[in-house]
């Protein structure tokens, strides 16, 4: 069987170019005579690959030395519960934007920890867009601004970010490296990997280093971001390999043109796929246009044994993971950094003839 | 570069085959068209792969039906915060024994969340032996006792096991399925994966479940195990590759005769390089003969000059990751169930050769 396209929301596809490395180096990496799944965390070898990424990844991103770079365990739903933790005091309390599921779970876990006041809820319409940043008031004296850049369920995103006076903190799992921002304008930001980084099962924190100083020394060592920042992700045995590939995914963004080139790239798999939904009305595109996702295209057909039979028919042409998420239903496809420009354009010539058959 | 003997003390070796089958399957997993990387947790295909290894392992470890089988993130070093957060109640006490390193830090995070009562401590021995069942008075009412069953720091273990009355709670992450245990003594066992088990990142969690089930519902919700058995290890994305990787292990374990098999090769591959280091008083093995690990054996030379070129002539000769650890020193040689006799011998024949030349 040949790889397919691979649609799916996270864990989703990878470069090809990484996994080709990844696999010729798995029984032997260069030099080491072991398996990068095999090596000591404390070994010469990997210090140079743990510290080639976090380089990697400053540049790409253009991240101050003010901020420190963590890889931690658990992706994103474990940062839910550790950014309260060591950025919420007892006393004070945190503004968080309400714009779908992850913020939603984001909200959750910090109401265990202490005050939330919830400064915007999209449930009026259905978490189908996100807020202009002129309908956000944010009340002074937060410990923080939380929000979700772009939500993988409904398919909205911020297109740009709210100025902000208290630290802004964002969970940006599903759009980290996608485009350009400027990171200075955020005190914390915070993705799993497993949707534009690398595999399954670990976060990439990005914390400006006064926040995480701040944080009292009253809770577990292990949920503080300050313990991981003392010996930079080593105060326990890291997840290796995940960050040797994130090593492998942020050398080919910089061989493909750094975020830039990212954006204007994922701009056109967008476009092109939004364009095709607003063709018809046979397709019915789910998010308002203003908050429109690059990431995750969301959309319904007129009923749902429509899109039971899209999902299994676009299956058997190569096109999988397609179905919408099981808490919303209706159909999504997942265009991450590494989804290559070809596979939308099989997906557009599937849905024309789809349309032909049973529009 | 052909694959050396890694004695490295974790991330650590891993079987071959093992690796030779994920080596395989790395650009497309068989019948999925994508990679093991990029595979949604919630296909299909994940969904077969996640319950074997749970099966295997309860099968491996003989792991009744009132347990829950749980793969968690952050291996040991989370878990020493989630054991007490989960199981330490409000006004509770817990009994731990300090056998050294690792036995320490579950001490440390514990008592961040509760009363720890220590029944034991190595200390006045410098933690070169555990105690006899014996020696060890528990306190009645303990909301559970914990143990380090194997300090890979030290090189000791428990030979057998207390019996308590609380519920029992065992870190095992260095020597989880090198023998036989009777898991029904126990309350819960944890391990990191990174020794016997698969890759670096994430823990193996098996407890039982009204221990889980009593746990306050005032903390944060992901690090509840209630949280995680709702939806076995799938509440958020777990660390799909590890997991796999597990699987395969366990696969391997189950062909090579199961534990029995593994605990009476971990003797054989223990008991030869103990009795190499018996022979001469060249050389001084640091662990009390009753508590020798079979998993990490240490040792010293007369001075860190002749440590220093054993490590280095080791390594020329193809066996890499014999330093101890960097907070005692001295020498280590690591041998999990997958490292292999051969590489035992090698490693004696070395030190007869090395001994002859600065004996």
């Amino acid at each position: 069987m040949a790889r397919i396209y691979n649609f799916s929301s996270g864990p989703a596809v990878l470069p090809l170019p990484v996994l080709e490395k990844a696999q010729a180096e798995l029984l032997e990496y260069p030099g080491s005579g072991m398996s990068i799944l095999e090596m000591s965390h404390r070994s010469k070898t990997y210090d140079a690959i743990i510290k080639a990424a976090e380089a990697n990844i400053r540049q790409l991103m253009g991240i101050p030395d003010s901020y420190a770079v963590l890889f931690l365990p658990g992706g994103a739903s474990q940062q839910f519960a550790m950014v309260p933790l060591n950025l919420l005091p007892a006393g004070g309390f945190a503004d968080y934007v309400h714009t779908g599921a992850w913020a939603g779970k984001a909200i959750k876990e910090a109401e265990v920890v202490g005050r939330v006041k919830v400064v915007w809820d999209g449930r009026g319409d259905n978490y189908m867009r996100t807020p202009r940043p002129a309908e956000l008031k944010f009340n002074p004296g937060s410990a923080y601004v939380h929000l979700c850049s772009n939500e993988t369920i409904g398919g909205v995103r911020f297109p740009e970010f709210p100025k902000t006076n208290s630290p802004l903190v964002a969970d940006m799992s599903s759009d980290i490296m996608s485009r350009v921002i400027d990171v200075s304008n955020f005190g914390l930001i915070y993705a799993g990997l497993q949707k534009n980084l690398g595999p399954a099962g670990s976060a990439l924190v990005i914390i400006r280093r006064d926040l995480a100083e701040k944080t009292p020394e009253s809770g577990n060592l292990f949920f503080r971001y300050a313990t991981h920042m003392k010996e930079p992700s080593l105060y326990n045995t890291p997840n290796t390999f995940a960050i040797y590939i994130l090593k492998l995914v942020s050398e080919w963004l910089a061989a493909e043109g750094g975020l830039a080139a990212m954006e204007a790239r994922n701009q056109t798999k967008a476009s092109l796929l939004y364009q095709a939904l607003d063709t018809s009305p046979f397709w019915r595109p789910c998010a308002r246009k203003d908050s429109r996702s690059l990431m995750n295209i969301t959309w319904r057909l007129e009923n749902e044994e429509l899109e039971a039979r899209f999902v299994q028919q676009a299956k058997a042409a190569g096109l999988d993971g397609l179905k919408g998420h099981r808490s919303v239903g209706g159909l999504r496809a997942s265009l991450y950094n590494a989804f290559p420009l070809e596979g939308v354009r099989k997906l557009v010539e599937f849905m024309q003839d789809f349309e032909q058959k049973n529009g």
